[in-house]
């Protein structure tokens, strides 16, 4: 008998009606044979209307309080499906994440989990109870409830399918899947069936919204098998593919993915803004001096770009922030002045990141040339480069972020047949 | 340093604007020097839209799983109102049920507090840190939320009062104190300054809905000094009596009370239906046959009168029950009839029981017989007479209740002068 974990966001919850739809969904899986953990987002709305009401309270609120306020709504949603599915005949119970205990940081807000004591559940899941569980939160060092940061319940789901050693966690969201790109940029874009957690996790970082970043990595390093479906599915007979297995996208492991593509998507980021420092003094330590106070004042940097100086005296460095960060990252830059020499500092919040992504990549040459020159003969001007092992990354103009996807996503093979 | 437990209800935390007004309360004791618990009910509406959601789900629901659900109303007003206290400068934390722990028995949905560990409240209140505890919840023997029935955070209150050894326990409510009758119907009813705590739990059995029964019996057993006052006082000068002391009703041990009362208050309930068996078979034994099995189907019986035999072998029984049990109640009577043998049952839901209480009774004779002699001098008819140490309690037909209350409240120098 597998283990199973099925993850509902806060719009598969957001009132009874739909949360007799979430049942139906988890009693196909325990017919099925199935040993099954829920895990359960807020209500849609409420979560937005509880931090809405601390921010009331006090702007500047102590997060612990904020925690205990906004991880109530948790412990509505998994009372009511325990209630529906015990109706339905289903013996289930709810649990919070002290009650597990599912054991975090101490970093309240934004915390981590560090444990999962599943002890209580697994002997439960063996007597087929279902474990209907609150996303979202666990239980800090210091006896309090601490949440995970938005969208935590990924994260959660992931955990608990690691921490019980299931065969697959299922997250139900408003999408079918991952796709080889945004279906609203490039509508040949096609449904991934598989794709391995290192992409997925690229994927993810670079604004594909179909899962928190932190539950990818986490999957990739537990080996949490992962398949992304539709809530919208119909309960007692979801619809299947070619190979008679549920529509959706698995992450996994590359080893399970046969047939290998060279590229699997194509990501993109208008959330970006550029500096450049000109002609700023060549020396040892130079690099430390401008983005030690960057991370000290927790900028968050991502592609850097130092050219070669050809004076030998002085050299052009370039860098991106997110655009939220923008504002105080150049008045961190001016404040150096005494201690780094530079000309002049310019930037933009103009430009978007465009990038693409394979394991493919790692034993392929050429891809990178192709990415260019697709660019160039579609006049579109590469601000920066950056590249790791299975991605390629281009700042762009942020006009040109449509053409570009579909540019991309057409030289690799990505378009729909 | 006293100790002073402050208790907020529903309408009290109704949104943010009345939470600020509640810390400026919990200010003003902090400022005159007290170490302060404030005991909170949920927003007013949010537990009944909760346990509507609960119904919703499921008529007959798992009640543990409605623990989790409406217990989450109380943790979103203790985390805000820690909020607004610290944006005041005040130390204050929110405190839930399991985490300090107040452990309850494993009566879910209407469980009975245990035992509560006071010892990290004590230590953190003596650093002058104001406890914000949940009202109405604490932890079951099955390590999950348990609630203890509506009204629950008087009791909540009284309990941490108690474990806190708390100077007192002021109970903020919609009025400024209780009353030697309810003045809607005596416009000249009087507020008590002092009222002692058995008659006190008289009155609140009897119908008057100042304060919930548990949490009189709690104060009564514990010795609680419990202090009931409005919330609508101006927070930073409250309306003081004549004494000078804030405005509202202490209910203390009777030695706290210097003039002493003959009778304190008159108390009514209309929630009264009366069922009379003629000519029952008088045997030993007769009794437990007819009140055994309503006691096991758990129909509340409150006056019985069983009068004295004429013939020596039938006699008549009447007794009462609440409105809501009153139809069971008549169809078990009917299942009783091969057992006990009765001519003939009838019943009446159109009766209201109309209550004299006062500690001064004790030592004073003819309080009953000036009741009867004013009732009877106003065409009132009595069905029954119920009496205790501290009370006499008459069923009259319900159309005579305002009547009653009237008369009964004049003769013994209740009203105002």
């Amino acid at each position: 008998m597998s283990r199973l974990v099925m993850k509902f966001g806060g719009t598969s919850v957001a009132d009874i009606d739909r949360i007799r739809i979430v049942a139906r969904h988890v009693k196909r899986e325990v017919d099925a044979g199935h040993q099954v953990a829920v895990v359960l987002s807020a209500m849609a709305g409420s979560t937005n209307a509880l931090v809405e009401l601390c921010l009331t309270a006090g702007a500047l609120h102590d997060v612990r309080e904020y925690d205990a306020v906004v991880a109530s709504g948790e412990q509505v949603t998994i009372g009511l499906l325990a209630i529906v599915l015990q109706g339905m005949g289903i013996d289930a119970r709810s649990w919070l994440g002290w009650q597990i205990p599912i054991r975090t940081d101490a970093a309240h807000g934004a915390a981590r989990i560090q444990d999962i004591d599943a002890t209580e559940l697994v002997e439960r899941l063996g007597r087929g109870q279902v474990a209907v569980i609150a996303g979202f939160q666990g239980l800090a060092p210091d006896n309090r409830i601490a949440t995970l940061g938005r969208g935590g319940s990924d994260t959660s789901a992931v955990a608990v399918a690691a921490a019980l050693g299931a065969e697959r966690c299922d997250i139900y969201t408003d999408v079918d899947g991952v796709y080889t790109t945004d279906p609203r940029i490039v509508s040949a874009a096609r449904r991934l069936d598989r794709i391995a957690f290192e992409e997925m996790l690229e994927m993810a970082s670079l604004g594909a919204k179909v899962l928190q970043v932190r539950s990818v990595e986490l999957a990739m390093v537990h080996g949490v098998r992962t398949f992304v479906r539709s809530s919208f599915d119909d309960p007692e007979a979801p619809q299947t593919g070619a190979d008679n297995q549920p529509v959706g996208t698995l992450i996994c492991d590359e080893d399970e993915i046969v047939e290998k593509q060279l590229v699997t998507g194509i990501a993109y980021s208008k959330d970006e803004a550029k500096i450049t420092l000109r002609a700023v003094e060549d020396r040892p330590g130079i690099a430390a001096s401008i983005f030690s106070p960057l991370a000290a004042a927790a900028v968050n940097v991502d592609m850097i770009v130092q050219n070669i100086s050809e004076d030998g005296r002085t050299t052009d460095v370039t860098f991106t922030v997110p655009t939220s960060d923008y504002d105080r990252a150049m008045a961190l830059i001016e404040k150096l002045k005494p201690e780094v020499t530079f000309e002049s500092v310019n930037g933009s919040n103009d430009v978007a990141k465009v990038s693409v992504i394979g394991i493919g990549m790692r034993s392929h040459a050429g891809v990178a040339a192709s990415a260019f020159e697709a660019l160039a003969s579609r006049g579109i001007n590469i601000l920066l480069i950056t590249t790791s092992e299975i991605k390629i990354s281009i700042l762009i103009e942020a006009a040109f972020t449509e053409l570009a996807v579909r540019t991309l996503h057409s030289i690799y093979d990505l378009d729909k047949t």
